[in-house]
């Protein structure tokens, strides 16, 4: 999916929504658990009554590597199901990957080609060579990490260097060097609040991936006040605010709901524009 | 496996090597292409041959993952395969992961519990919460990455902060708030020759894994002279140089020979402390 077709979807859906599959066995309803594959059941449900209200679903691996070969399989078979009965879903694989060249490259095969998700979450730690395999796809997204929801996000992003630039902005203005907002994206917590004003001023176009609203504390107002663009610019995450809404035979429909109020609040911020 | 067993085995074996069992079905002998464990009887049989020349055994992920769930079934052998056969050796899953920090704590059960390797390589740039996590296991280690091997090393690792100190600097000197050497090593690149100094005014005792040697083009007695401690402090990995050594049916013996003169330069380093 390329940015003119990520930018439609938007503004027909009026929604910015992405829902985060973070499927832990141990959360979903008693009555699916003993479903051989209750995983991707789970999902499924989620996705069938969550997708009017979302662009994007993400995944995020650590909830299915931690199941071994079941867990992978339950992960191919929701993306699988993903593409087939709403194919103009995006799909970002959250696995924030990034390694030396000649790996980074087998990583891109993983999830571009075998997985076959539209996007991936990558750490810039490692720099340019391995972040670049992963631009040669068409129509394939890399999600760099900049600014994180989580608490650790100030140990090491906030450092301001001897030009008075921070971490996160230098991992930003930096990767623009590498490529465009027509592939990269950034990750940027919704806990970051007016932090996200200073993003814009290094990204003033890119499209930010924003998880940590809800069970994480983030405001969606405000993210939207500091962070949207005329073309939006904007992903924001809910994953277990959604997807453990409800915990009983019920809880696709509280799923629904969750989804449903957050694309409202979303379309009168789009409406707004 | 601990610190203590970790030192022991090193002198014991007169070796700090680690083979990188980056397994590239493109790479492997062609008579061993058509078995349908090809993955998993390439490595058995580069375990055998090399076991009794190093103490560590190091997969990368991205070499199992990109061949979906039949990778991740052969990497699991494999662990499996080492964890009986040779029960001293350290192993080391290669995967840099990092995560807010419920999300870290699905990847340790993963690594730890599921797939039961003894250290995890870790990536540092969401701060504390994302490697506590791993930190709750009793003899488990994690290996932050400090000052890498490749090129794109110099990106943001060398950047230095308005308190003149390099973020590698900063990560090797913060994580020591968070644990010590006995659970915790740093990865340094064999790359960067003479800043190994300055990796051990940081962290003069921690064990370090120095990849790059080799195929990048590291140079051990290099890195012995400014990275050796005097319990060795040393795991030096070669992967490609090793695992590739040979091409045809005489691979295993090729690589033998590479992994022995390996521990040969080795073992006349130990023996100079």
């Amino acid at each position: 999916m390329n940015r003119q077709q990520l930018v439609k979807e938007i503004f027909t859906k009026k929604s910015f929504l992405c829902v985060g599959l973070d499927t832990d066995i141990n959360k979903i309803p008693t009555f699916l658990k003993d479903d051989k594959d209750a995983i991707f059941e789970f999902n499924k449900a989620i996705v069938d009554v969550t997708a009017p209200y979302c662009v994007a679903y993400k995944p995020n691996l650590a909830f299915y590597e931690c199941y071994g070969i079941e867990g992978i399989r339950a992960l191919e078979k929701t993306v699988n199901y993903i593409r087939g009965a709403y194919p103009s879903h995006l799909i970002i694989a959250d696995a924030k990957r990034g390694d030396i060249g000649n790996t980074s490259a087998m990583y891109a095969k993983s999830f571009f080609e075998e997985l076959n998700v539209d996007a991936l979450t990558v750490a810039p730690y490692m720099g340019e060579d391995s972040l670049t395999p992963f631009l040669e796809y068409k129509d394939k997204w890399i999600i760099v990490l900049a600014l994180t929801s989580n608490r650790g996000s100030h140990d090491f992003q906030l450092t301001t260097d001897n030009d008075g630039e921070r971490l996160f902005e230098k991992v930003i203005r930096k990767t623009q060097q590498w490529s465009t907002e027509e592939n990269m994206m950034y990750v940027v917590g919704a806990t970051q609040g007016k932090m996200f004003k200073d993003i814009r001023r290094v990204a003033p176009h890119h499209f930010l991936l924003v998880p940590g609203v809800g069970a994480q504390g983030g405001s969606l107002q405000e993210v939207c006040k500091y962070g949207m663009t005329k073309d939006c610019g904007l992903l924001v995450n809910s994953s277990r605010g959604i997807i453990y809404a409800g915990h009983d035979e019920h809880f696709a429909e509280a799923a629904k709901e969750k989804a449903k109020e957050l694309q409202q609040q979303m379309q009168t911020e789009l409406e707004a524009l």
